[in-house]
């Protein structure tokens, strides 16, 4: 079995385990409302619900690449309580974000605040974010305290990156005044900052010198911007049957993603548009068209290939090896060359 | 200066560093919704806003109470982060609550959903979450990594009876077969737990060794569970010039307090009346002396009085030391015979 394979099947087992902390006769329906979120209960369970559980094979992958003849450090299942962590980390956000963004569906099915209220829902996110900081303590059962402390300390300062991206994703629904410049810190905070902790812990559980793992981290901070960079063209000019979402519904949702900041930065014809209210379905094409026209997708596209070629010269630097090392390069190419 | 005082002062500039982390141009807005929760800025601003801090204090007096001789366990200065992440966590939870019970002010100000929106509520309750993360992980610049560990474990555990302690408060308001039994888990979660983990970490913190610092635990378990059933008697039949409440204001929210859970067990002419409807504000003096007819009060005053013999039992069995261990029980009978 490919390392990918059998590592996605010991996450999937060790998010159970830190999730059954609520299976209790008294708080059964709670348990059922995490259970359902993370895609393993309720109508519509299965693979499609579950998500693809890249952030915890990225931590399990990095700490598998290091020092991988090293038999001690090649033990990469001792270090599966933080990549349960960051998909908990992960998932609360979405929890919370469901409830933000007013969004009723996820995944394809109804949002846990659509089907429980949002009340629980909120219950539900802040649970899931407090079972994420168990399992980073339960490294201890396999790590010294320094080593859980310093992986603590990561994951929370990450926690707070996403709490800024997300104020700052919200406060700009309310602006009229945004640029270029407002997208790198929010997108930092949404994105990049969870990403750059799957592989930094990775590094540091993996045994990594203090330069690799900040290499490492890099890999990973560059991975996330590139990533979402792709997934904003997409969003906007990206064929349906290649994305799974329906054409330049970004637009619609008036999402303030980078090529539409780099528009409203030039002060022309889209952001007076944009300016003037929300894009109706029957204006997407003309909109994108007016878009692209003024050079933000492929502003865009060259943000997008450059940061990809960021994240793999850090990559390259960071070292991986073996098997784990082959099948980092392969998620990140299948990441970010998805059209491919 | 008694020592309460100074750690009071303490406690509020280490609370004001915490949140500082959020203090930076782009996120302005975001610090202040934090800051105003807390009591420090907007309309209302001052020592009614704040609360009284009796958590991160008793977290401080009871590290400075442990072998009070030794000149470093004297040393209850450098416990402060855990003192404040105590506090960060009871306010994340009071910003949660606030939108979860649809409540509009808190401690005679708008809470911060009123204010700024629900969405933004979640995510700033969620920041002082993670704050009070990172406050645990600074104790690694004090105290050896395996306490930091001990501590962080021993405070996640705790949120997590916090939102079982929430799921169960909201899921009783549908449920019409409530008994007595239902009450101890509620409570534990919502408001014991959090008292218990403020002894047990000052006790961790202190130097005490497992026997003492379970007997401490127990205090404070105790503490909370009196404390509680007390607000729940004087929610119903306190003076409002006593406790600052409007007076039987527990029956009109519908609150499942102790004595409502007492009567509802016995399924006389209170349950009926309670399991018909709302109670209004004219039902209030009749309805109150109906569940004091029927035994509640009695029967929650003597689990008062029980919870705290325990309390006094288990912290003297603890054997506080030297002024801080005077503060403590001063504290405990100022929080216990407020009526006195």
């Amino acid at each position: 079995m490919p390392i990918q394979q059998t590592m996605l099947e010991v996450i999937e087992d060790e998010l159970k385990l830190q999730i059954a902390r609520l299976d209790d006769p008294r708080t059964n329906q709670f348990h059922e409302m995490l259970t359902y979120h993370m895609g393993w209960t309720g109508a519509g369970a299965g693979p499609l619900a579950t998500g693809k559980r890249i952030r915890p094979l990225l931590v399990l992958l990095t700490v598998a690449s290091i020092n991988s003849k090293n038999k001690d450090n090649a033990n990469w299942l001792r270090a599966k309580p933080a990549a349960a962590a960051i998909e908990l980390v992960h998932n609360f956000s979405l929890v919370h974000d469901d409830i933000q963004d007013n969004s009723d569906k996820r995944r394809g099915r109804p949002t846990v605040w659509s089907l429980w209220g949002e009340p629980m829902a909120i219950n539900a996110g802040d649970a899931l974010f407090v079972i994420a900081n168990q399992a980073i303590v339960d490294l201890s059962k396999e790590y010294p305290a320094d080593i859980v402390v310093k992986a603590a300390g990561i994951l929370n300062n990450t926690c707070l990156d996403l709490t800024r991206g997300q104020f700052l994703d919200m406060s700009y629904e309310e602006r009229t005044d945004l640029q270029l410049e407002d997208y790198w810190p929010m997108i930092g905070g949404k994105t990049s900052a969870l990403l750059s902790a799957c592989t930094q812990i990775g590094a540091l559980l993996g045994g990594a010198e203090k330069a690799q793992q900040d290499t490492f981290k890099s890999f990973g901070f560059h991975l996330g911007q590139a990533f979402q960079v792709q997934d904003d063209v997409l969003g906007i000019w990206g064929d349906e049957a290649l994305t799974g979402k329906s054409a330049a519904s970004d637009l619609v949702e008036g999402k303030n993603s980078l090529p539409v900041l780099f528009a409203l930065g030039k002060k022309g014809k889209f952001a007076e548009r944009w300016n003037s209210g929300p894009i109706t379905a029957k204006d997407v094409v003309e909109t994108a068209a007016q878009l692209e026209s003024e050079g933000a997708r492929k502003f865009a596209e060259e943000m997008s290939e450059k940061e990809t070629q960021k994240a793999l010269m850090y990559l390259k630097e960071a070292k991986p090896e073996g098997e784990a090392g082959a099948a980092i390069l392969e998620l990140t190419n299948q990441l970010l060359k998805r059209r491919q």
